[in-house]
């Protein structure tokens, strides 16, 4: 009995055990909602911010400064063999080492070279034919850097005409629209016949010649002159200080358009249509040449004619004239530009390395920055090319430790910049169809460091935010600023460069064609930022004194420029931690709202410019005004379902971010700008009379260029009405994409 | 020691109870991998096929009978206040109450109409000045269907040029490039000052009279000619027989371009900028004006000159001479074109209705058919409302059952398709930043049932598979096919149009610009289908006989061509089941190695046709079919990658499915096809010369358009290699779509 009892409990016991063990596991199973798959919890969620902080360490100034080293050591012109085979396979095989894969896109495009055995230069013909005053042919050697390279082009500018021409010469100041405007209409300078000499700075070189060449010029001299590049240049220019000494000259290209001029539209690849040279923008229509200040100096001095008004007197020590001709005896000499440039076919190379996005691979974080330079290109491009590697280095060493982003990582080295963003162009118009679907923004650096001062950028008002905020999380480079409490990289700027409507916010520019972005923007329709560490705004400098010069040296940067290369690190970083952001938020950093405010402010400017114009014209913007508001609206309302979205719905988390990232390709219009249909976007592009510039609403800021000189007023203000109208229908079509879609009012 | 015993027991049971409840519970939770949330399952499988079962029952014949009587009842031209108030408040309420959203787009364009107190008419002037065989003002009444309604136009052709012209006639028959090119080169006739008659058929009549204007008419009449409209006419005519008969006649337009004429690119939405007219394309070069064969004749056995050779002789009992001028005693007598055709500006709307899609609501299947006729419309467009609206009411009932679709669906309704395409031109123009990355589909029912023999249908190749497919889903209308064998509209239309390349596959058509599917695929890049019932393809008609004339009633329609409407009712399932499958697949069903098959075929027949030629100017088409030979593969591996895919992954499937949608686009180049830029798809186009037909490969069929005969031979060739090059690029760019996006392979 008791054996029975005990024996019923041990019976009850594995019963019990039984039963319970198949309950709970019912229970386990049934009885408690699901746990989310593990992939589908960590789809859900930011990325781990350690490895952000991770990243930053890991990026050393020294290494930075090994590559600068490396990268200049002899000169990389585009096309050359060291920039289009050594720098290429070094780059190939690095991030082929470090990252997930590599890969070279060749192109086969028009390049524009000095003819070495007859070099440009610039001359005073005299009367009885012979040459005074001849211009140097190279760039006197001031540091050892720049010694025995065979590789280092004369001074030139690339796709000139080529071909000797004579003529009186005149000063044209910048060479603006505006300076050779004033001299026609205000002066009544007769300027046919006529070689233009400016100086340098303000806009584009392209622009100035072609200016001078509608204005009736024959050639066009271009020189650096001091009161825009060696403000305090009495005693201390290069090699002593940073400022450019008068043996320096400027190089670049005229180059009016992006891209292969060959190949317009398409890419250079194999089976590309490639036009004749006579049928395409492929020469400039005047012979140019570029010159240092000690060469100017010697023309300068013998012109004759009316005193330049005080604007337009530069920092040499004489009286600057406007000409036409020269003073006696020189009264019938001639002033002779020598131009020899040619151009010719040659491969350029872009390598793109690749890291493969855990969840969401086919969305692309594209950062770019070019390869190729003038001559040893310590600043441009050489400072960010450095940089650029030794993040990629880093980011190498977070995947060797397991850690993969959200999205794809696209690192770009882009080949030919200087000649026209050929590289990056030709490569965007190859991938368009795939980048317009899949890349959320594209980063550019093409200088990491012009300056030491603060940092300076300009994009897309998408990017502002998360520009801002990633510039909150970098030490700031100076131990000065450190120690006047401004911590971060962000402190300093605000404090250098605040914005016109924040004070709270640095100021961020708007995007013309000064680099590679501009066919992410201006075809693809994707959200870009361009960004450097650059010198004081109290200079007023056009560019860095160095620029495009063979000074540009290793030399120059690490002695006098950034020594410890802590503002090189300081803008790897900061690329280093936007690009994370982009790729690691389940919720893309991408801000329409400040989109909607841009808008806002640029209709106003435009309204204060212009209102009584307009009002007399029956124009108003009150169509655009209205469509702002509703772009606003639709904004806040996108951005508040971003805050309320179920994380884990994969479906609809996607849906936002695709309305977050098409934003920016709402505002492309295929039909382009009116007049320039090679530049895509309603809202910002690159100046009409300033490539380097940005226009804002660049049809209509076009369409009201001058508009009160023009005799036909009627066909212009069509023409002012109907931008009007594009801009306020592209708005309305941004506005809608923005929208819920789960109603008709999204369609 | 027994009760301690036994206690020890109960203490067991009770423990075992709590620790394997505990146990149990922990591994039901976590030692069995969790199942998905629900959501994510239903995410991951197809929608239930019952539904199209039901689908297919609930779509009844004699609903659309009603609805056929209630849009035919009285005549709806566009602008007119029954079709853009009535029947557009009328299918917003079905919608509204059916669905579970729609709206009204409303646009501002300008249409064209007949002069009603001044009818257009041709006559004989005779030398005496006073005027002779004065064509019809109105069209006959034969049916009671058609009495008394005063909204009816009279024959006209929209957009013609008004005026009174005279000259001497000549005939052109149907007035194509290759007639008019025949008539000047081969038989040296001088077309200046002459006024032409063509009939109607083969080509969209604006290029019968953009060619007239070309060779050097005044004017042109168009008529429907018996061997084009009225096969067997001679007893059997309407309203005996679906023929056309003598007094009718076909209106249609003659504008040359889509969409609204005076906004050209951009939607005529409110704060749109309207050309002036004199800047426009909104009027044909010359007068025209359409009459019928009773009158036709009139004129064309007066004509003198040399005999039409026997492919020119129509069927009128008349030897067909080509003129120019009569013969005696009306020797100086002149053709007479009296055209008071008038362009105005109204409102035309679209009627849009919405199915919210469950799982991807920003993914939208859209349908459409216009709403606006020249008449009574009830084959075009009516037959296919009447379709729309029964199966628009059909789903309504699955969603009241609580049924929901993965994708959402758009049913499209309209206006003004009739003068040029311009309600679902405009709409895509206002909205093609939402379409162009979100629709998925577009499939077009202009008219529903013009014959009741076959199926017949054109479209992109990625629609091929499914179209074929779904026509194996839906019953044969015909009970003799049945009989027959042929259980299926599948196995009919195969009977009746075999493709060429498959006898297994009934034949598909490229498509042109002759209906509403234009803007989806020349602006949006969107796969589209046309399709309807139709005649025998052994009549060769051009249209259906009582195409745009008065005749087109309910009448014609329910006593001659469909009576009990299961033609109509076949259409209607075929476009439900298209629809269904497109917004209920996991994986998208769009196939893209058709495209590429198509792709294969269209490179060998322009080697068949031109290779010698090629051959002979240095042309080849090796890199073409290279390129399509990467495509091809990329689209293996495509589809070979949905069939792997793990479908319960929600970002991979969607990323498949972008992939699959996005091909389409890739076609599409923003630059136009050279010299037409309003087209945008490089693989098929509307033809340079019949707009209404398709090209293949349009960019470079426009380029050897009789490019023997071209003096500028070099400048031709060129062009030619330019073409082949951008084809090359643009199959690449569509090829480097597909590819995988996990490495550096597929940027």
């Amino acid at each position: 009995m008791v054996s029975w009892k005990m024996m019923s409990w041990k019976l009850v016991a594995v019963v019990c055990t039984v039963v319970f063990l198949v309950l709970g596991i019912l229970i386990g199973k049934f009885g408690i909602p699901p746990d989310l798959p593990s992939w589908l919890r960590e789809m859900s969620i930011d990325g781990d911010s350690s490895f952000t902080e991770r990243l930053m360490k890991e990026i050393r100034a020294d290494n930075i400064e090994k590559n600068l080293k490396y990268f200049t050591q002899k000169a990389h012109i585009a096309g050359s063999p060291r920039e289009e085979e050594e720098l290429v396979n070094y780059i190939f095989n690095e991030w082929k080492s470090h990252l997930d894969s590599a890969r070279i896109y060749p192109y086969s495009v028009l390049l524009s070279y000095p003819n070495a055995s007859d070099p440009n230069y610039v001359a005073v013909q005299l009367e009885n034919g012979t040459e005074a005053d001849m211009s140097a042919k190279v760039e006197k050697i001031l540091n050892p850097d720049q010694e025995e390279d065979p590789t280092v082009v004369n001074p030139f500018n690339a796709y000139s005409l080529p071909g000797t021409v004579m003529g009186d010469p005149v000063y044209v100041n910048y060479g603006t629209i505006e300076d050779f405007t004033y001299m026609k209409r205000n002066l009544s300078i007769d300027l046919n016949g006529t070689i233009a000499i400016a100086r340098y700075g303000k806009i584009y070189r392209a622009d100035k010649v072609k200016h001078a060449a509608e204005f009736g010029c024959v050639g066009m001299v271009l020189y650096s002159d001091p009161a825009d590049y060696a403000v305090d240049s009495e005693v201390r220019v290069y090699p002593d200080d940073w400022w450019l000494p008068g043996t320096g000259v400027q190089r670049g290209t005229v180059l009016p358009r992006d891209g292969d001029p060959l190949t317009p539209y398409y890419p250079s690849i194999e089976s590309a249509f490639y036009q004749k040279e006579s049928d395409s923008f492929s020469v400039s229509a005047i012979p140019v040449t570029p010159i240092g200040y000690d060469d100017a100096i010697k023309y300068l001095r013998k012109i004759s004619g009316p005193e330049a008004n005080s604007t337009w007197q530069g920092g040499l020590n004489v009286t600057y004239r406007l000409g036409p001709g020269f003073i006696p005896p020189y009264s019938n000499s001639k002033l002779k530009l020598h131009v020899r440039t040619y151009n010719e076919r040659r491969m350029t190379h872009n390598v793109i390395g690749y890291i493969r996005g855990e969840h969401e691979p086919d969305r692309y974080v594209v950062l770019g920055n070019h390869r190729d330079a003038w001559v040893f290109g310590a600043v441009d491009p050489s400072s960010a090319s450095a940089a650029m590697m030794e993040l990629s280095r880093a980011f190498g060493e977070l995947l060797k430790d397991g850690w993969r982003p959200r999205r794809s990582i696209v690192f770009c080295s882009w080949g030919a910049e200087e000649h026209g963003l050929i590289g990056s162009t030709e490569w965007v118009e190859e991938l368009v169809k795939i980048l317009g679907t899949r890349a959320v923004a594209y980063l550019n650096v093409d200088i990491a460091v012009e300056g030491n001062t603060t940092l300076m950028a300009s994009g897309t008002p998408n990017l502002y935010k998360l520009l801002h905020e990633s510039a909150k999380k970098v030490e700031n480079p100076n131990p000065d600023e450190i120690a006047n409490g401004r911590k971060t990289v962000f402190d300093t700027w605000l404090a250098n460069d605040p914005s016109d409507y924040d004070p709270t916010l640095p100021h961020i520019g708007e995007l013309g064609s000064a680099s590679d972005y501009t066919a992410f923007l201006q075809i693809g329709g994707i959200p870009c930022i361009d960004m450097s560490y650059t010198y004081s705004k109290t200079y007023k400098l056009s560019d860095y004194p160095m620029y495009h010069s063979a000074y540009e040296t290793f030399d120059l940067v690490s002695r006098l420029m950034d020594r410890g290369f802590k503002y090189h690190q300081a803008v790897a970083r900061l690329l280093g931690v936007m690009t994370m952001t982009l790729a690691e938020k389940v919720i893309l950093d991408l801000d329409c709202t400040q989109y909607a405010n841009k808008l806002e402010r640029m209709v106003k400017d435009i309204q204060t410019h212009y209102g009584p114009l307009f009002e007399k014209h029956g124009i108003n913007m009150d169509g655009v005004v209205k469509a702002i508001q509703e772009f606003k609206e639709a904004a806040r309302n996108l951005h508040g379902r971003t805050e309320t979205v179920e994380l884990t719905n994969p479906l609809e988390v996607r849906r936002l971010n695709d309305q977050l990232m098409d934003l920016e390709r709402a505002f492309i219009d295929p039909l382009g700008i009116s007049g320039r249909p090679w530049y895509r976007h309603v809202i910002f592009a690159p100046s009409l009379h300033d490539a380097y510039g940005s226009s804002s609403f660049p049809g209509l800021t076009d369409a009201l260029f001058d508009i009160e000189n023009d005799p036909d007023q009627a066909r212009r203000w069509e023409q002012v009405k109907k931008e009007v109208s594009v801009i306020t229908f592209i708005i309305y079509s941004a506005a809608s994409t923005m929208k819920g879609v789960n109603d008709i009012g999204g369609l």
